[in-house]
């Protein structure tokens, strides 16, 4: 399985991805769910991807290949929408090619995207591309999308995040959100890997990955838990009836 | 949906279920998913449900109409298991009962079930039921069971909750999981039926029904809420090198 999120706020844009790729329970490895296209100084955009594996790598490998091509690719479309349009149809022409008859029993080929960046003179977006190749747009309203495993970590950014919350605290949020995600799904597991860009910056963030045992993630999830249940018990006690 | 826990623990069980129901999102009610059966100072057995309604009706049914007749009932089974095993037979019969040829097009008759109590000079014990009829017994290890929509209310579980949990705490801990589903998934809806049963008391408990607006629910969510957003600020400010 997969947990991507991504969220795009006042301040900037946050992508945070896990590394877990399986088949079945026993067939598990390491693969980066987030990558980076962009021109310093101009445009950022970065896409996470969940779903078929095959599929996903192929849509980034042919939209890095026709990166120096003459048509339109991620380095000169005018808009993030047009980029999210980009990915879709490779999307479409991979999962067509790869369902060519005669190779085999049918299986789901296809993949989710979030695609968020900033194009210079534009504000910075983000869009979620369903399998289809269809895709929506995250607003001040509902600031963030997931894709993957979605559930587990999702009542903490419902409960702490909105649009004027600061790319740091989001970041935590985030880290929060893909602690419990791992705690209960064993498909969605380390290292991280995790990329803030801050508004109208037009810088390609270097990004950070967040490797088992690393002190920060380890602080912040200890002492989460902690503080969580002592908050549990400083709830006032029910009152009596409720326990008869 | 539905969304129902409960729980195990050394001072006694815990039962909370939500009471809507629906066919699609225009098609909602609201219906009572715990049932309490016994016999004061002797048996406590609360029955949980998910799944198909119908089914789950008429198993509660089924197993009330018989408790005055000469076979197996609820309030002479020996132990526990043995109430698990008539509750996973009924479900069979009724299933098979109305999937019988010529009722129409196939859908999922099947439910799932939470059986929780204690029998005089045994052990409280609690069930999870699988629609296919067999069952898992909780333990000190895993000493609660969700079913219907679990995830969205698992993490906290997990996190704050054990064996050794008072009851009090116990049911907080369960109402915190009931807010994250509710707020996130909309086919699991209030009122809910809550149960705490003290261990070795062997009493019938009236058991609570806590309604939309209830004030002690109202407070803790709201506490709960802008605590833990709280919480999340606290938390150390990452490394300059996660957010470059």
């Amino acid at each position: 399985m997969t947990y991507c999120v991504a969220m795009n706020l006042a301040d900037g844009l946050v992508f945070v991805s896990d590394s877990r790729t399986n088949a079945g329970v026993d067939h598990i490895a390491t693969f980066r769910k987030l990558y980076r296209f962009g021109i310093p100084g101009e445009r950022l955009i970065v896409l996470q991807t969940a779903g078929n594996l095959a599929t996903s790598q192929a849509v980034v490998s042919l939209l890095r290949h026709r990166l120096t091509g003459e048509g339109i690719h991620l380095n000169n479309v005018p808009t993030l929408f047009a980029a999210a349009r980009l990915v879709g149809e490779t999307m479409r022409e991979v999962v067509a090619h790869d369902s060519a008859p005669g190779t085999g029993p049918e299986i789901d080929m296809t993949s989710s995207f979030l695609i968020g960046g900033q194009i210079a003179g534009e504000e910075p977006e983000l869009y979620n591309l369903y399998p289809q190749g269809n895709f929506i747009c995250a607003t001040t309203d509902t600031p963030y999308f997931q894709i993957g495993e979605s559930k587990y970590g999702k009542p903490i950014l419902d409960r702490a995040l909105s649009y004027t919350t600061s790319l740091d605290l989001a970041m935590r949020c985030a880290l929060i959100s893909f602690d419990s995600t791992i705690r209960s799904n064993l498909s969605v597991g380390m290292p991280l890997d995790l990329m803030v860009y801050r508004k109208d910056s037009l810088e390609l963030p270097a990004g950070h990955r967040i490797t088992e045992g690393d002190p920060y993630f380890e602080a912040i999830r200890e002492q989460w838990c902690s503080n969580l249940r002592h908050l549990l018990k400083e709830l006032p006690t029910a009152p009596t009836f409720y326990l008869d």
